[in-house]
């Protein structure tokens, strides 16, 4: 039997001293000493050699002290383990009553949110609508434990075992946080496990990969003029204090995790606003985020969780406490918050919705086929019942008519064949899950429908109308929903529909694809398919949105790019280095390279001044001699600098 | 006489031919081989020598074409020259009749702008308040600009002649662009080069230096999940659109230059609306930067001025065309600024005033002595009679009560010889110039003054009157004025002056000082004296501020370091990289590294869903094998993924 090469050359380690190896090693130095210097003198090589030795112990030592340090770090950092009871609603096969009128708002009780879930109607449990008292409450707690947060030596270990400890939580206990989020959201549970802890996973591991770094001193060019070299010029980052997030409904976990660790990492205190449509998951999202925080030794004060009606959103949104607000919802509430943060001037992250188009080009379908990217337009428009501000909301073909009713035909075979309901107990095969708004949102949907396809501005191949679910009479279900040869001009066109409505399109050619692209108030996402990586960026380029994924969908919010629309789909970034520095005060500072030269005014223009003819000469010199770019004019302005500088 | 050494060795080149030369060469080459391979064969040497020869030609050649390059590339952008006619008012010893009484709205003429010179009440003419068709108009116009400038084959070529032209245009006028700015502000004549000219030249000279590389594509890291392997990510910036620039009086040439030039170097069209007080003198500077457009061939509509008054300001405010705005003024106006945009979904950057403070500590005086600091304190101070956002406010001493004392009996020896009038026909020798606004701030000022010195809350060394100056009664001058041992809570003491007080607080200690300096509604900029570099950034990182300099004033804005407050200073940033981002939609693309790799969705989770506990196992153990961090559990995920992918 033959001994493996490695273990040859570790009996051979094995059997020889240190005396030994460093025998060899002075040997090896010699040699290649008179390799570099065949012809110096003895003398030299016995002075260098001693240095070569310890140079050469020092750095063969290196990576053994660089992996201690490393194995010591993550031991330091490493998670704590905690255990969270799991809410009996979110066991399977949970039997609870169901709330009638399901309805968040019970008019016998109007303090309390009632929360229900939309696929079952079955009742969560009720909450009270936090006042100005309570709101204000939240922001003193979360101030108080941020300035201990902050100033803690063990800052920078602490927020990197608060996320490592996050993760290991969340990838333990991918099941139940999933059916939490399905109890309240009535999603299903792979649309829960992509669009609530994929994502929030990716966003923990991309903080704790590239935070730091995003957040270190950046040293900038400083000044372009030859006189002031010596100056150094850097931007640092610090923490807002407390900050608050206001977001939506569509993703509880995700949603509401993103904000708190970009908060918590940039060493700020976060008020959390959830929708009242998600309060009773939020409860258990923030507990979850309290007790990691809390094994890990941070104030679980840190992070605060409140929720009101609409009517006093103004309690939050202009609340002067708030160093900074994200928001994550429709337009007519962002005009209401920003406006509201306007009067204690307040910064706000705008995320509206969007009309995200995906612009399939001629070459794409008939180089790739259509089976592919059929599969891709599916997941993308009906995943999580197409609440995903970064869903598809329009499918544009161009090009070839043939291929475009070649994919039609396909969408619509697949299509037909979605099943919708609820997979939270595993009672039933399905693909598509409930829907968080109910009737009014409903209402709307079917009358766009119903009016482009009785218009004659497109055609309905599926669905199109509310779903009566046999076993959840009181869900609230819509029909996975195919229209096709839309005019561009209908209402459903241009209006973000936000829910199972697969839109297609066509269009002549590239340009034409990208016009209506473009076509609509909004600008947040968009995907291009095309074979040709040149003229994807070209058209990239065309496109009036802040996010493009190519050849590909959403892919741009998983890597934590700074996320944020133009136009009417809002402004700010969130995500990613700009969303971390975001929620910095990013404080430039501007110091001496040296304590040897220092800026000195200079006699001549120093108050009182004696000369006013003399102190022009010198100052209109030193731009002439800082910005002129003839060497021939900036010699000259020395020379008079020179002249006139006392 | 002696031949000078370099025309020996032109000599001696002259004299020989390129054979010389390479034969020369040659015999170098051969030297430096036997140098570095004393003992290879001769025939080594034979082969490698015509490898070499050719290699260090082609060495030897590239800083030639590198200096052909730069040449022919400066050719293309060098500046365009351009002469504009000087206005009679900006002439020496102009003689205009004075306006009365000095105001810019006259009742009898409510639809103009009475423009008149602060310091001698001189009439500089009238102007028409714009409407909503004219501020439509100048948007529209701009827009179409625009889009031909950023959709021009030349863009970057003509951007950067753009700003070649301006720069050898401000530098060869510095006296002109100076005279301009003083006949409407009242500033001297040394104010205007440091506080309007350099600051701008600086800016042209690094936006040409650093612009290109700030609007590169910026690489990001993309996603932490190795499954992601096959993505980049990175962030692409491309121009807004219009913007919208609504500046303050108190710099006329550089508030309004400095938009411009990051607004054009975008590739983004701008509507500058200057303020009221200065609308004679932006006429000419906007007339300037459109000659310069037009002389390099770019259309002029691209820059637009309009002026109203403040009633009609929503029109500004609110007006959709914008997709972008910039505020620089106060907080009420800002208030309104913002309330307004919000209506219309418009991001605002918020440049308010500041409280600024100067924060001397202990060892500064002691080792380096009051004569140095008090020159820096009175520029900081009295340059453009204090109306500068980022004037030194307030400078508090600490540590050591005597030279505290010595300090201030300097700065009042110092404040008591300062002059006050004009010097824009230099019949004066004078050090402070007139201020903008007249009788009702002076009567504020008077008012803060008066209340500290009654109230025991600071003793008043110098000035602190408005001051009537023989030769100008109409002009509008305030006393140079010296405050000190004031007490934190004096309204002069939390208020901003923008106006010539030196103000000076006594501080027991640096952790006092700094408590101090924050103690504001403010938090634009600051400064920090210690000899001690560490000491100063752990002061540093205490301000509350956007902005600090150390043992300096201001530099921070010099040095292009991107500028903004926090608190009720505003919000978001100008100048330097984030400047120029900010007027860009930053576009965040992802995209394939190879063709060979594209996302493809699952087989197990493709609609419909076969089966959907599969599914489920599927997207848990790809989060798992994504994000777990043990190498083991990773393992465990992956084997599970593949039982589960199909």
């Amino acid at each position: 039997m033959s001994v493996p090469i490695q273990e040859q050359v570790q009996q051979i380690l094995d059997n020889r001293t240190f005396i030994d190896l460093l025998e060899d090693f002075k040997a090896n130095t010699t040699a290649l000493l008179n390799l570099y210097f065949p012809n110096s003198e003895s003398t030299l090589k016995s002075s260098i050699l001693p240095i070569q030795i310890s140079f050469s112990l020092l750095v063969g030592l290196l990576p053994v002290v660089f992996l201690l340090v490393r194995k010591s770090k993550n031991r330091i950092e490493s998670p704590r383990k905690f255990e969270l009871p799991v809410p009996d609603e979110a066991k399977p096969n949970w039997k609870g009553k169901r709330l009638n009128p399901p309805n968040i708002f019970q008019g016998n009780d109007p303090e309390h949110i009632y929360c229900y879930c939309p696929a079952t109607s079955q009742y969560l449990g009720k909450f009270k609508s936090n006042d100005k008292e309570e709101i204000d409450l939240s922001i003193a707690k979360a101030k108080k434990a941020q300035q201990a947060f902050y100033s803690d030596p063990q800052f920078s270990i602490k927020r990197r075992r608060f996320l490592r400890t996050l993760n290991k939580f969340i990838i333990d206990n991918q099941e139940t946080i999933a059916r939490v989020a399905c109890r309240d959201s009535g999603k299903t549970m792979v649309d829960a496990s992509m669009g609530e802890i994929m994502v929030t996973l990716e966003k923990i591991n991309w903080v704790l990969a590239n935070g730091e770094k995003a957040l270190a001193n950046s040293v900038r060019p400083g000044s372009s003029n030859m006189f002031m070299f010596y100056k150094k010029a850097e931007v640092r980052y610090e923490p807002l204090g407390v900050v608050g997030a206001l977001v939506s409904w569509n993703y509880p976990f995700h949603n509401s995790l993103g904000p708190i660790i970009a908060a918590v990492f940039t060493g700020n205190g976060i008020v959390v606003k959830c929708s009242e449509r998600v309060r009773w998951s939020s409860e258990y999202f923030i507990t979850l985020v309290k007790t990691a925080l809390k094994v890990c030794d941070i104030d679980e004060d840190l992070v605060q969780l409140i929720c009101c009606w609409g009517k006093d959103g103004d309690l939050v949104s202009g609340n002067s406490g708030f160093q900074h607000l994200t928001f994550i919802g429709s337009r007519p509430i962002a005009k209401r918050v920003v406006t509201k943060a306007s009067e204690v001037l307040t910064p706000v992250v705008v995320e509206l919705g969007g009309k995200d188009a995906v612009v399939i080009c001629d070459d794409y379908l008939k180089k790739k086929g259509i089976e592919g990217i059929a599969s891709v337009l599916l997941r993308g428009t009906f995943q999580s019942a197409g609440q995903n501000c970064i869903g598809i909301e329009r499918v544009i073909v161009s090009g070839d008519r043939d291929n475009y009713e070649k994919l039609v035909s396909l969408l619509q075979s697949r299509v037909d064949k979605l099943r919708v309901g609820s997979d939270i107990d595993q009672s039933e095969e399905i693909d598509m899950g409930a829907m968080i708004m109910g009737d009014p949102k409903f209402e709307e949907l079917e009358g766009w429908i119903k009016e482009a396809s009785e218009n004659g501005q497109g055609r309905l191949l599926a669905g199109g109308k509310r779903y009566n679910h046999p076993n959840y009479p009181q869900g609230h279900y819509f029909q996975p929903t195919l229209l096709v040869d839309l005019d561009p001009t209908a209402t459903i066109a241009t209006n973000e529909v936000f829910g199972p409505v697969l839109s297609v399109f066509y269009a002549e050619n590239d340009d034409k694809a990208i016009e209506l692209a473009n076509s609509t108030p909004f600008g947040l996402g968009s995907s291009i398919f095309t074979t040709n990586f040149k003229h994807a960026n070209e058209l990239c380029k065309k496109l009036k949105v802040g996010n493009v994924a190519i050849n590909d969908f959403a892919t741009f919010y998983v890597c934590q790019l700074p996320f944020g629309g133009v136009k009417e789909s809002g402004y700010g970034k969130f995500g990613g280095e700009e969303g971390l520095r975001g929620l910095c005060i990013e404080k430039s500072v501007c110091y001496d390279k040296t304590s040897l030269i220092q800026t000195a005014i200079p006699k001549v223009i120093d108050y009182p001044i004696e000369n006013g003819k003399k102190a022009w000469k010198f100052v209109s010199s030193l731009n002439k001699g800082g910005y002129d770019h003839s060497i021939l004019e900036k010699c000259k302005a020395i020379w008079s600098l020179a002249k006139n500088s006392s």
